[in-house]
């Protein structure tokens, strides 16, 4: 019962960001790997009952890095219906595309038939950082971990 | 353990999708209340555990009647997470809206920290209808409904 | 050659940034309407060359109310392709949907075939605030109101 | 006064997508140059005035390569503003991810600054074909190519 986090990063925010995320899945008990999405490898998706992806906002959507994992990922197809899904995206500005990052991720896993949460306090779809995560980020992102793992634990309890 | 689909509908087709989003609730042996929006009070919204929302495509979007349901539903904010969510669009034709509308009511729902799933057959989002629904929607809807249901046993067992 | 701004507004921030939008407007010696939705008449659509909707974020998207205007729209369907289109939305907190209420709206315009232009500078997509608008976001708005006024003149000269 | 037109392609479909477009954008008397996107280099984006991108939906996205192109497309950033963008998809079935795939590619070249024009008959976000372009389809494309000929003739006579 265990969650992957994989997530792209070049200047280093939306690494911060995945090790917050880390930190909230840990904080419910469960076991978790994080990974640049440059050493991640589909192969393993299966073994996973949660998967988070981060991405830096390229042009309103997660880097071609991230899309090319997802595209990969097409080897589990059918396969990975009911894993738990989530995202986060860090952005260069306010209002410049995080919200369009991360519907894109949720989309995506969607589309394997995950299971994804909101949650009725910001940030509804997913953690957004512009820059360095503040403290409400990485607060954020904390609670973004513990969702995920809380639901891994219920649907796999 | 009960599921509640609110829909809009004009020409009869959302209503249609509506009954065989049910049928496909129903076939989990799990209780389900179908209401046209013009009927339905958000006051009971905390008494189901799964809202599956009906709307035909009107600008790329739900209609204002399942718009102003949504709006009122506000009463309830913070009350409806972990709810089970999905959404189904009936279209007057083929990519004209029926995915950004029911991406538009997924993420209404999402606000509300509900829960949903894709799946990894078509149609990934939710349930789309060109018209009136024929056999393959039907299909598609009463396997949403099920989806659903099982999502709401799952969680709630 | 006139460009109309209709919004909706409950707290008084987007009818704040319709009138920042307004002067962008008005800059580039554009004539320009600016009503609240409750007394805007889709009748008089097709006398606007612009058309630029400002909404409160309600669950990810526009209002009902908005959004029962665009309903009530069809009654030119056909008719609007070509016009100018624009849009600004104000959340109560930072990515809660304001870009995918902003996203909504333009989805809606260009099934109406309108014309609607980003911008390489923030916000990308459309105006938006945190409540109140700051300086910045009044700068912003001011933007969104020039680029789609130079945009109607570009287009009807 | 030239337009681009960028694809992805496997199958074929999306490639045949792009030789429709093309037709329509010649029918209106405009240059076109087509390059699948292993060939085409972000180089040269400045000297067209309309840039079209056409991608197979991998889930409910454009695919990597698309993606690639776009983010090394920042090396042009703030001197596209005012191009003509469009966008048109190749999916496996109906309603699985065209519209969010073709919405995609709008959004990312809405942060360039592009101008985009949706149409009131359909597709009205872009051309969306269900495997390979039937007669519809065809239209729907060289429609799709004559809307964007005549928008950059509009802007750059």
């Amino acid at each position: 019962m265990k969650v992957l986090i994989v997530y792209d990063s070049r200047s280093g925010n939306t690494k911060r960001m995945a090790h917050y995320v880390e930190e909230g899945v840990k904080a419910e008990g469960v076991d978790v790997d994080v990974m640049k999405v440059d050493n991640a490898n589909v192969d393993d998706l299966p073994n996973y009952r949660g998967l988070i992806l981060g991405s830096p906002v390229y042009y309103g959507l997660p880097s071609a890095k991230i899309k090319e994992y997802l595209d990969s990922s097409i080897k589990h197809h059918n396969k990975l219906d009911g894993m738990v899904g989530g995202a986060f995206a860090s952005s260069g500005g306010t209002h410049t595309g995080a919200e369009t990052t991360i519907l894109a991720l949720l989309e995506a896993l969607m589309v394997h038939g995950m299971i994804i949460q909101g949650t009725s306090s910001a940030n509804h779809y997913g953690a957004a950082s512009v820059g360095a995560p503040e403290d409400k980020d990485i607060e954020v992102c904390r609670k973004l971990g513990g969702r995920i793992a809380r639901l891994v634990k219920k649907l796999n309890e």
